[in-house]
């Protein structure tokens, strides 16, 4: 068995947009039983992650980090960057998705995923515009 | 084929936990031959590593740099941190599990994990207080 | 199906090394359809990354980000660090490995892989020397 689709998720701006039950909905679409999901986001500004779903000051904390980790280009710590073209929030955006993860593996047991009490999966969006994002799934 | 387990970590503070003897066990005792082996970390404060298994320098130099890169929230450049109801280690180790791996993917040849001479799977533990950490295992 | 085999990519010096094309080639020659493929670096001092593919820039820069975020074992900042023997560029190497990715999984339909238009799959040297690296491959 080798069942695949695309999840479309619209952006609007920095942040982390949950897609858990679009996942879950999909397995019980596909009748998935025990096996393996593969996430890939198919962009390199924009990533994949597995967080705390519950209190959402984690996920404005998570944004609070980023946004110190790597600061846009516009910031004089930036003033190295050469790839600044594409606008101040470009560049910023493709070093944090190399921090991050751009595939996920989850184990699936009577077709619901193994996470966590605590984890919900997420598209992490680097860029300021509005985005039409893409991940591929795969079950098998 | 699609076998799966859940492989418990006891911890006993912030560190790398070695956890690649108890995959080979498991690998040999299901009978495993070709495939593909997937470990998920069903947890938002812990992650998953593979690094160096040689000299426990590296291992202690990987602790450091964790708490330098992300200080603890008693640290005065975390102040800016909003999620602090659970303790001062608690959203820095949400933010170090987000860079680091929550899942794995490793083949597997003749039940054996194709592993570098100097690779070690490592649960990360990221919190002070002791917990009970589980890690999904999927064989197919 | 599970076919593997092992890429090996010679390495000359710290930086991004595409291996798209080996990988396509693989693929394409083990007569792959639909499937999952699996990469994972057999080392603790590279890295995989899939990341833009188009402007030579882009990883330029992540370089640059990597000596910044993670400097040598000379720099006055890392004077901290214990595992120290084996040269100033090596501890930096596993530090920047353990925040990168080990292992990537990649969805593929009729032989190919899902990538993104902009999507390219790297091996990232963190080393000085000249090094010959592995990539195990599986796909199933």
């Amino acid at each position: 068995m080798s069942e695949q689709t695309t999840l479309v998720v619209e952006t609007r701006g920095p942040g982390l947009y949950e897609v858990t039950p679009d996942v879950s909905r999909w397995l019980h679409t596909i009748g998935a039983g025990d096996g393996l999901l593969t996430l890939l986001v198919r962009h390199t500004s924009a990533s994949l992650l597995i967080q705390e779903n519950a209190d959402p000051d984690v996920r404005g904390d998570l944004q609070g980090w980023a946004e110190r980790f790597v600061p846009r280009g516009t910031d004089p710590s930036m003033g190295w960057l050469t790839h600044t073209l594409e606008g101040p929030d470009d560049m910023p955006a493709h070093i944090r998705a190399a921090h991050l993860p751009v595939s996920l593996g989850v184990p699936v047991a009577e077709g619901r995923m193994r996470l966590g009490t605590w984890q919900g999966i997420y598209l992490w969006e680097h860029r300021d515009r509005r985005h039409r994002r893409e991940i591929a799934l795969h079950f098998g």
